[in-house]
């Protein structure tokens, strides 16, 4: 167990045990992890995952990376050590909330794999199950659409630190799923549901 | 809307509206927050909150002092500074939660009144109930049951900025709930899950 910098702390444990929510919840806990370029459809599958779980009474929550930027994480910058506290912080409240018996679906770029890696060690060693989802769009068609006109910036010298343009893109190499870039986030949504299925996550 | 240092950063707003989680969950998100000091009895207030709650079928969530010190802010020491940003994180992480449709039992020391102050203006701004629950135990008594033997340590020198000791505890002015420390866990309960009730945050 992590101690860092609070010695003299002593971990709490709850009342309520996991198989109980699990059984109230009538779902198990689980972080679902997006990760793709800028542009590569992660928030559009991450909300429309989030509206056909509650929609059938399931219990999930977007953890979106603009959303957390002003809130949580409103005092980190783009640098790669702020990048990796971002997904830190991240990986920790995801982990909290299917501790709860969620399902969160956090959706961020984090291009470094060891990030990544991290945050699925800290699901792995709370029994908790990570499911990473790679949405592989290329990074021209990431360029094409530009919703955001953060590449046209990015390109411009606008931007530093810009994944896929001025700072690495480290592409799953195991993910749970693979979602193609150029599937509709329909029929990406009805492949993520259908593993949460085969997993035990959701009831059929 | 708090900027901080992520520009080029666009709200995601979800797809799935706070009263269809209401709906769903059977219960309004909020967050409940129990400060005191150290031994005074807000941890096993809040077990004893999720334990009544979650055996109800409501789902109810503890975040311990104790316990986000070894993840989310297990980077933090218990310095002034580091103490704010702890209380801000978990203000964050609560209203994540709160907004999720659970029910956040946040249970901190919190000694700093601009500190809790910052998370209920937070919850108000984002239309989310913050429930203050003051646990007002007297030093003394703290002192004399000392569970962690903290107060011994802190007596000693061994602990810098110990609060009540040697670091200031600012007494909430008008809680929410005030908890007499005298009180035993499961009156105290009773007396926060009646709240509720009148509140509209779970029903009768």
């Amino acid at each position: 167990m992590t101690q860092g910098k609070s010695s003299n702390v002593v971990w709490q444990q709850g009342r309520v045990r996991r198989e109980q929510r699990a059984a109230i919840f009538n779902q198990r806990g689980a972080t679902l992890w997006i990760t793709g370029l800028s542009g590569a459809g992660k928030s559009t599958l991450a909300f429309q995952l989030e509206h056909l779980l509650v929609e059938q009474r399931y219990k999930a929550y977007v953890l979106d990376g603009d959303n957390m930027r002003h809130g949580l994480n409103n005092n980190l910058g783009f640098g790669t050590e702020d990048r990796t506290e971002n997904i830190r912080r991240v990986g920790e409240v995801a982990k909290l909330f299917a501790d709860a018996g969620l399902i969160a679906i956090a959706s961020f770029i984090s291009p470094f794999r060891n990030d990544r890696a991290t945050v699925r060690k800290l699901h792995d060693d709370a029994g908790l199950p990570f499911v990473e989802i790679f949405v592989d769009t290329p990074l021209a068609e990431c360029e094409r659409r530009d919703p955001k006109q953060l590449y046209a910036k990015a390109r411009r010298g606008e931007i530093a630190d810009f994944t896929g343009i001025s700072s690495p893109y480290e592409a799953p190499q195991t993910p749970e799923i693979h979602v193609a870039g150029t599937t509709s986030p329909e029929q990406s949504a009805a492949q993520v549901l259908v593993y949460l299925r085969e997993r035990g996550i959701i009831r059929v």
